[in-house]
């Protein structure tokens, strides 16, 4: 049987051996699911960068530039990290540089890895779909907040390894942590979430309809992933 | 209210501020069981190092000496780190030197704090106790198994979160997670934890004695902190 584990932050991520895995990068608040929504609605690639300003260069590019640091949109970008900016369409066949606090580090930390993917609720089973029919293992790593465990991201990690019980073994405590405690509150994410710190963050600056729009599962048919040029596309 | 958080390894222990706080050092399987079960039996103090090398030289200034790693006594070491080897009170009276693979390190990452305890099933009650009898903030550090989260020591962080409830708030996504899974799982603990990636690596060594010690609530009134020498006593 395959196997599944889960690093709850980037500064953990050098403890596993990333070779020939999959890589599920999750950033539920909100890198990963914005990229995600934004590839969903037409969004043609996404370049993910760690860095603000390396981020901010692409404008003369010709790329529609995101950045988010803290929660809020960075001085000068024309996109902060907010998923329902993209739904309506706005951005068909659009370019985006995107930058954020913790998400896009993570990805970063990801490349050793056979193969990247981007996690989120609204795509879930797609993902899901996508690695049963690898023979890989498979590490979720999530994004975090700024080294810490969030709960948000630990929880996708639990639907994660709960919906690949079928094929991938939790060989590790992380997930089978995780997958237990999605079995106690995966009924009622929204509510158990509204707990966790970050929600709590996010709903200072106003963005309810961004949380709702992040739990909701399964709204899209596809998988999105790191190519070869190091662009996130949809597959 | 007062607050209290939960780290799960000593890899992001720099991440969280001590000062003022108590820190619950926790190392399940089994340095802190040993640590509680030795002063429990009549051990009269015990110094923890962090170092291999530096805790063999105590021999020769009177200390028994207690040294694990990988979950083997080391080598040249008279006692290992079984919390059964104190309990028929051959050791009363002694000073005892002790180094592990994980949880003295995990100690001496905690010396910021105001105060440092060692938790241990078998002393949870008496440990809450004496917490709550102070107005000081909690901060549950898990030593975890070579930098990686692990399932005994934060559902030991989760049971004594649950216990502090009436005094101290979770303020943090670990503390909630924990709590919450705990809730779940701690009615049947050791079915639980026998999926534990460090339990099946204790029960290839064949101590399942120790790993019912270690799981067994409340045999204990004693507290066990670090007093301003370094040394672990009973309170």
């Amino acid at each position: 049987m395959r196997k599944v584990e889960v690093c709850f932050s980037p500064e953990l991520i050098h403890l596993f051996d990333l070779e020939g895995k999959i890589v599920v990068v999750v950033d539920i608040f909100r890198a990963t699911s914005t990229m995600v929504a934004a590839l969903a609605s037409g969004v043609e690639e996404i370049i993910p960068f760690a860095d603000l300003e390396a981020c901010r260069l692409m404008q003369d590019k010709g790329f529609l530039i995101g950045g988010e640091r803290n929660g809020l949109t960075a001085p000068g970008f024309e996109m902060g990290n907010s998923p329902v900016a993209y739904l309506d369409g706005s951005y068909v066949g659009c370019k985006l540089a995107m930058t954020t606090t913790n998400g896009t580090q993570a990805i970063e930390k990801s490349l050793k890895a056979e193969e990247v993917l981007i996690g989120a609720f609204p795509n879930l089973k797609a993902t899901v779909s996508h690695i049963q029919a690898q023979s890989k293992d498979v590490l979720i790593h999530c994004a975090g907040w700024k080294g810490h465990f969030n709960l948000e991201d630990s929880l996708y990690a639990g639907a994660l390894v709960k919906s690949l019980e079928s094929t991938h073994e939790s060989s590790e405590d992380g997930a089978l942590a995780m997958s237990m405690l999605f079995e106690k509150v995966g009924h009622n994410l929204k509510g158990f979430l509204s707990q966790a710190s970050h929600a709590k963050r996010l709903q200072n600056h106003g963005i309810e309809r961004d949380i709702d729009f992040c739990l909701t599962l399964d709204l899209y048919e596809i998988v999105v992933k790191l190519d070869d040029r190091g662009f996130l596309v949809k597959v």
